[in-house]
């Protein structure tokens, strides 16, 4: 099921995810407002009918018209922001975000909002190699997974709702997962990936390569070009999960090693076949959605 | 310049490589002969019309016919099969190969062939995760780099009628390298991404997180559907030149793990810039083409 119609949306912060969320919602016709501290960006989204109304410093009576809050800012300014402009929101309106990780935030929003809201934190697992307003895109969601990711402070009805929102943008496979859960998945398939395709760039001078490259070098570091502000921020708020991924790495790597080493042609080709097997799972489109 | 179109070329291995280059050569008007020891493959090829005459074993009038012979076979049977059938080529036919690895090979081979003949090596970087004739397709070399190997024994002809094959297949880049650089260069823009896939495959039980995947993981993945006959025998062969690209990835990844463990944001955001800016470039299009 999709959001209700009627429901009006305030975007915090109009950058790629923002940017795409506004413009998937407007589409849907729901009336979007959009708060960002640009007032380029503002003025962009305004001519371009991304949304319907634009500030760039909170604005009391705005924030109190929307009935969904989507908070799309750096993680470090997520909890500062709903906790000064709680007062503003909406009797019942529901908040979310679209952080990378969750664990810490969630908690301490939850505990110090009012009875009168929910926040119920959202992972939307899209994005581009570029930022910005101008690069926002509601396509970027079609065929991607969104997570919910609930605590026991959360409801029924909130969980819903943001399922609600999720459809509405078009997400491919819904599903539900608690904070720690999440961010320990988070470190593994998000954050690990971009360590290993950041240091496959840096290991080595590969500037005169460029004319040697086949696909799997491209592939393996399309996400090394990355928002340095943003990566570092949720590297350093998900450490201990990311280290335990990264050191489960380090000691398969070296295992590989050591088999090259010995030349042990069976033990190589095991490790290929397991390989194999399960990344085919991958390919596979799940036939169920939602959760 | 394309090759010749008076030249019959002689496919040894139709497999996905060879099935290629034989569906791309048949399109641009030349006769191409197959040979390929499995039965099934051969039908196959002659009822689909992607070769014009094959056969299972090596038939001598059927190799003096070709000017040009390309080697498409497993890189353990290469050496072999070019000394055993020596005799039958035609004077003046140029053989060239596939292979992802050069360096013994190309000497070994250079050294054993008679005056009448050339041997000259080449690598299209190109490639699926699936094999076979079936999977063959001459599209998949559109965009690709195409690397000549010569050594010291090459004479321009022959170069020339290697560029003119890479030209006729659609290649987008070609390039010239010698073996031992071409070796050093393979490990580690594709072999050394290749084990880092399998190795993220392998490291930790991932068959539970289908639904929670983004397009990163994904990406760095998709060549850990890896032909583990194939892959293990080029590891060997290159095994030095792997392993040193290897261990310069360990080094660096460890000292991103010591860098986060540490709490070092600024030292984390300069890896990130360097890798960003470095990443950037293999984003454009050489517009220079031929080497």
């Amino acid at each position: 099921m999709k959001l209700d119609k009627s429901y009006s949306v305030l975007i915090v912060g109009l950058g790629l995810i923002g940017g795409s969320y506004a413009k998937g919602l407007k589409k849907e016709g729901h009336t979007v407002f959009g708060i960002d501290s640009d007032p380029e960006t503002v003025s962009y989204a305004l001519s371009e009918g991304i949304i319907d109304k634009g500030v760039c410093t909170p604005e009391p009576e705005m924030i109190s018209r929307a009935d969904l809050i989507v908070i799309a800012l750096y993680p470090h300014l997520l909890v500062d922001w709903v906790l000064d402009n709680k007062s503003s929101f909406k009797k019942g309106a529901v908040i979310t975000d679209v952080t990378g990780v969750k664990s810490d935030m969630v908690h301490r929003i939850q505990a110090n909002l009012g009875r009168d809201n929910e926040f119920i934190a959202a992972h939307p697992m899209a994005g581009r190699e570029v930022y910005g307003i101008k690069n926002s895109d509601e396509k970027i969601f079609l065929g991607a997974n969104f997570i919910i990711v609930p605590t026991d402070e959360n409801t029924f009805d909130a969980i819903e709702i943001i399922k609600g929102l999720a459809n509405t943008l078009g997400f491919a496979r819904i599903s539900s997962m608690p904070p720690r859960a999440h961010d320990e998945m988070i470190g593994f398939v998000s954050q690990l990936t971009h360590c290993i395709a950041i240091c496959l760039m840096t290991c080595s001078k590969s500037e005169h390569l460029v004319d040697y490259t086949g696909d799997s070098f491209r592939d393996l570091t399309r996400i090394a070009r990355i928002n340095e502000k943003m990566w570092s921020e949720l590297f350093l708020l998900n450490k201990d999960a990311l280290l335990l991924q990264m050191k489960k790495f380090i000691d398969e790597f070296s295992e590989f090693y050591d088999i090259l080493e010995r030349g042990d042609c069976k033990a190589m080709k095991e490790k290929m076949i397991l390989s194999a097997k399960r990344r085919a799972l991958f390919d596979k489109k799940p036939e169920k959605e939602g959760i």
